[in-house]
């Protein structure tokens, strides 16, 4: 058995936002409701520093059918924030919790956010100060560890896999072109990998894909592009907006604002790449750079992400209100044919700044593919997505001579 | 009373793909099935060398259940081209005609596809060869001549609004970005115009306009999103990828491949309008290039441009049948509260080689906005589009002092 806390609880939303971030809030909102030790919801302004700030919406006094509707739109509702949070802010936050009788936090966001949230724990604890704090998982990177995948990728691939599908359509439209569709993800491949999902046939679209996790070498790319282009007469690349060549350099591409971050971040990736291609190969190279879109185009919504994302939110009041604290709530896969997934929990110290790479196995051994266990995984997690249809090979005999 | 025309007909894609190019194919072949006088309807493998070089696919044995499905699919399924069509080129084609006893040429393209339509009309009349010659338009960048719009436009417009109504949620979620994006359309304002369609309270994205129509001082850029910026603490800009500044030049974005086309085109605008915003404001600023994506997105598909460019390919198959020849299929928006419209026929003559500007008196008076007129026109075209929910605005009460 538990002790019952009574008090106010408080979700803030950390990082970029996804499809789904706001799903989790509608959980939380809906799990909330039915319970009788969380008195009140808020949500803070902004990110963490509404919480410093004490700038909340409060979500009780919301109305159902709007959260329902809010549930399915991208962004975050709440607003969110980036950037390092001070051991003054924590001490802040402290303040803000006992002055508002906060017993219960909850914190989505990515690993930055889990680190962050553990923090807040720690500093908790040694003020015997009574919250529970639980973390709530967020990424369209997919690179939280312990978690099977993380809300947010399931639509984010989704958008990528169609993205992919589409631009593979028009590529094949017209005579000779090469397409470079630069992908987020940072430096993780999860999303770029996710570029393969709607491939039927072969010479369907990407072409070639690959992940950041491992160099690539400007004269692999020239001659695996080469090589597509020979046999097809066309060639699409996925390619990731982090991916570097042998030297660790990005194909001469921009660096975007590498102050405000803290970690080195290029602004036209697939544009550089295209301009190498161009001038090396002589074939006329364009790329396509949808960037957040692939966050917040709400028409590829991932109902498996979205149910997802609302069952982390429930799952983390329900694991607070039995006391746990310092966690994080995970995805679990279930045995057996049919995908299924539960929720878990795994300790913020796990979590909290680590990065989980794209497996190297998954990685084909040219390096410019993924292997089929990656699409056993990912493809749950996107939804069903339908290749488009061709026209039967019925061809009309010729009557001139040439 | 017109000729009964008894023959082989023949469709050909030209130019770029669209979301609904394959959907007139549906209407042509639904047409033509129902027709005694056309015996065959051959569509040509990329473009009008397909024709040149006999190379057709025979539609008339296509699956019916399959041709449904393919007029809902982006990109051309006959597949299309690009490029100068020579003398020789048009001879030939007379030459095809004559093999495959081909008397009606359905040409489905922008205003150089009209061009080539036109000279092939005139070409068969010199040699007394008998042909019915039948445009039908198609182009997202909507700038051909004597049609209300063009088959096409609005799903591309679709596209746009909703792109940047989901890019307007993703800034509204993190704090002081600024977010350039890149819209397609040449030179030609239409489609950077539809990036309004979605906007519904003061404050939502886009925040600045820019159509290609009016040069861009580069101070006034500043000027404006300083303006916003300050206002809003965020700014969304949508540009046109031909966007000239008050020299006539591209804000330092690099020519995509000058020769191919035949018309001077940048490969990175938004970038290099990002970069100068960066370098100049010093505010953070990135851009996105959602590029061919919008026009083979398939979950934009506007169902009122699918029906009128299905529409449209029925109506130029009976032109055809009734015997009119040098034409292309044109849309006329019918009076009344309701949208509604009806095909009708222009002369090659009036649509070939011209560009149809954006409207100098839908742009707004300080050049960075569109006028409401430009909104009753296009929302029609696009379809609706709801714009995303957000939070009431309730808070709570601040408890400690500052």
């Amino acid at each position: 058995m538990h002790d019952t806390l009574r008090g106010t609880a408080i979700l803030a939303h950390g990082g970029a936002p996804t499809h789904v971030i706001n799903a989790t809030l509608a959980g939380v909102l809906d799990e909330t409701r039915r319970s009788t030790e969380i008195t009140a919801l808020y949500g803070a302004r902004n990110g963490i520093g509404g919480v410093a700030g004490e700038d909340f919406f409060d979500l009780s006094r919301q109305d159902a059918a709007r959260i329902a509707s809010i549930g399915r739109a991208p962004g975050s509702v709440l607003g969110s924030s980036r950037g390092h949070v001070t051991d003054e802010d924590c001490e802040r936050i402290l303040r803000v919790f006992e002055a508002h009788q906060v017993r219960y936090f909850f914190y989505n966001g990515g690993n930055g956010s889990m680190h962050t949230a553990l923090r807040l724990t720690e500093l908790a604890r040694q003020k015997s100060y009574e919250v529970r704090v639980i973390g709530l998982p967020k990424t369209i990177d997919n690179d939280l560890a312990e978690t099977d995948h993380c809300p947010g990728y399931g639509s984010a691939a989704r958008f990528v896999a169609c993205a992919l599908r589409d631009i593979g359509a028009d590529n094949r439209s017209l005579p000779s072109p090469i397409e470079v569709v630069e992908v987020m993800g940072r430096d993780a491949g999860w999303l770029v990998a996710a570029s393969a999902l709607a491939r039927r046939d072969a010479g369907d679209a990407p072409h070639l894909i690959y992940c950041p996790e491992r160099p690539l070498p400007g004269e692999q790319l020239l001659a695996d592009v080469d090589a597509v282009y020979r046999k097809l007469g066309r060639a699409v690349i996925a390619i990731c907006e982090g991916q570097l060549d042998e030297e660790g350099q990005p194909f001469g591409a921009d660096l975007a604002d590498p102050h405000s971050f803290g970690y080195r971040m290029t602004s036209n990736l697939g544009h550089a790449v295209a301009e190498f291609l161009n001038e090396r190969l002589k074939v006329r190279t364009r790329s396509a750079k949808p960037r957040v879109l692939g966050r917040s185009s709400a028409a590829f919504l991932s109902e498996t992400d979205r149910d997802e994302a609302y069952e982390c939110g429930r799952a983390a009041v329900r694991a607070a209100i039995e006391g746990e604290t310092g966690k994080m709530v995970t995805l679990v896969r279930q045995p057996g044919a049919a995908y299924r997934s539960t929720t878990g929990l795994a300790a913020l110290e796990k979590v909290a700044a680590v990065t989980k790479l794209f497996p190297s196995e998954w990685i084909a051994a040219a390096g410019n593919d993924v292997m089929p266990q990656f699409l056993d995984y990912a493809r749950p997690l996107a939804g069903p997505i339908e290749p488009h249809p061709r026209l039967q090979e019925v061809f009309v005999e010729k009557r001139l001579d040439r």
